[in-house]
């Protein structure tokens, strides 16, 4: 028999990754979903794969890079409000101690993503963003964060996509902040972006309509949150989805309940030397129960200092 | 310079239209947009259409076609509420007084809706639609209910997609209702549906991981909750919006507000013979403020009777 026209040889494909099991797992998958007439084929609108973003797309540590906009953002927005040098946890923010701020715990980021990320228009808002992202660097790399992102990943939305795969982000990450570049860095358009969300408010400004971003959580696409999002925006079950901790897990499932074939897929930080390696005991990414029901269910787990030769992208 | 090899010739696109203003309008939009290096040139990602259901796209008339499914839940489920006979709206419905139980209102409708819309699984509310939409009569016209689209749409639908528009319904109608049936009648996907929901939550029943409607309204999608479905949903400003009532208004003021080009269009129903004729004063569908604005703006405003050649899909 012979191959679909799109698709390339096995060798060229995926080629940051060695030979590995995670490798062959996911073409062997994207092979049977693929082929017409056989019995795992799945039509083309039915192809949705879901990826979340932090730790499974791009890097996470030492702080969700969403965490450092937050903390810039209360940097530059400071003169306008001159309480926030006696208030915590800007006021640590403003003395220098960024640590110190992140170590008040999620209530206290929550507490600044609310004031750093309302009381202006999604277009001025997406403005502050892209102005960001295209400067801001890491802090331990120095490289821009935007370049943290995993080539052996960006090789797997891509082999899926010429698969006729349509790839989602569902992310905890803010909608609003990642749509901004998930276009140029992982080629994933606005529609195809699904995250935590703030409220918001359509209103008319001197005969102009605008949207207004309100200091209230709105939706958090996280744990069970995940399915919801996908339910809501997608509206179909996922037949591949990705992630890289418990935060993923119910989303894990739910793929893997469809009728259907599935492909339910961990990216496991071991890589201490050219990443950073971590699982069951982090502060972020907590990798744990997932860990040990990927094992149970025989999901795929990539051991990403074995199976990834490179890990960043290379220019 | 030659016309886009994809462009079928205008004599050919939309052949229920009678060659006269509103056909010109949409056709020239079209043309502007996807002319290479011309003034209104739009890159194929940024060419969204919105388009309202209930009166653009089918009939509304004598009531929601949701309404009548929605009717029809409370007699199926009636065995199961043996409260409901003696309790208003569904005393009424179960009398077989239909009209009656409208008459109470859009609170008595909604409580309905939260009464039969909930309390299964997402998929079970879905099989329920599905069994439903197959066989549902329109109570006049006797046609299937998914047979009362208006044909003239539908080609209006075809071209924009042959010329890279990704087409979205955006509905005051239930999401998961609609998500059932757009794909067969419009050619619309699930995740091209925006509409209002009820709320859902994640759980596990026996291990198996399931999203079960709760009776609690989510979010309304019309009026201002329309720009604000779109940005959730889509994260891009449409160019092109079709709508047929007041409750569209914001969204085509969202439409016409963006920096390019932009298409903003009314069905006016004004034909009391094929369809109905009904606008600023009518109880379902009130076409007023909107019909102002369109007027002072030089929207695009399609008098069925005078434009359509024909209503509904022959076959
Ligand atoms: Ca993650
Ligand atoms: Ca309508």
């Amino acid at each position: 028999k012979e191959s679909a026209p799109k698709t390339t040889p096995v060798t060229q494909v995926m080629p940051s990754w060695n030979a590995a099991k995670s490798k062959a797992e996911i073409l062997k998958f994207i092979e049977n979903v693929s082929e017409e007439g056989g019995e795992h084929y799945v039509k083309p609108g039915d192809r949705i794969a879901v990826f979340d973003n932090d730790g499974t797309l791009w890097a996470e540590q030492p702080v969700y890079f969403q965490a450092m906009y937050t903390l810039d953002r209360v940097r530059k927005m400071a003169p306008q409000h001159p309480d926030w040098k006696d208030k915590e946890p800007f006021k640590s923010v403003l003395a220098g101690d960024d640590n110190k701020a992140l170590a008040q715990g999620e209530p206290a980021l929550i507490e600044m993503v609310k004031a750093t990320h309302s009381g202006m228009t999604t277009e001025e808002f997406s403005a502050s963003v892209r102005q960001w992202i295209h400067t801001a660097k890491h802090p331990t790399s120095g490289k821009l964060l935007k370049q943290m992102v995993y080539q052996p990943m960006l090789e797997v939305l891509e082999v899926l996509r010429n698969n006729d795969f349509k790839t989602y982000i569902v992310s905890g990450g803010g909608i609003d902040f990642m749509r901004v570049f998930t276009e140029e860095v992982y080629g994933i358009p606005p529609e195809q972006v699904i995250g935590s969300s703030i409220e918001v408010k359509f209103e008319m400004r001197a005969g102009v309509p605008v949207i207004v971003r309100e200091p209230k959580i709105g939706f958090i696409d996280d744990k069970e949150g995940k399915p919801i999002g996908i339910h809501t925006h997608i509206g179909k079950r996922p037949i591949a989805a990705f992630g890289n901790s418990d935060g993923d897990l119910q989303m894990l499932q739910w793929t893997a309940a469809g009728k259907g074939p599935s492909l339910c897929v961990y990216v496991h930080h071991t890589d201490a030397e050219r990443e950073w390696a971590y699982d069951r005991d982090s502060h972020i990414g907590k990798l744990d129960k997932g860990l040990d029901e990927a094992k149970a269910k025989g999901w795929t787990v990539i051991d990403m200092k074995a199976e990834w030769k490179t890990i960043f992208p290379e220019k």
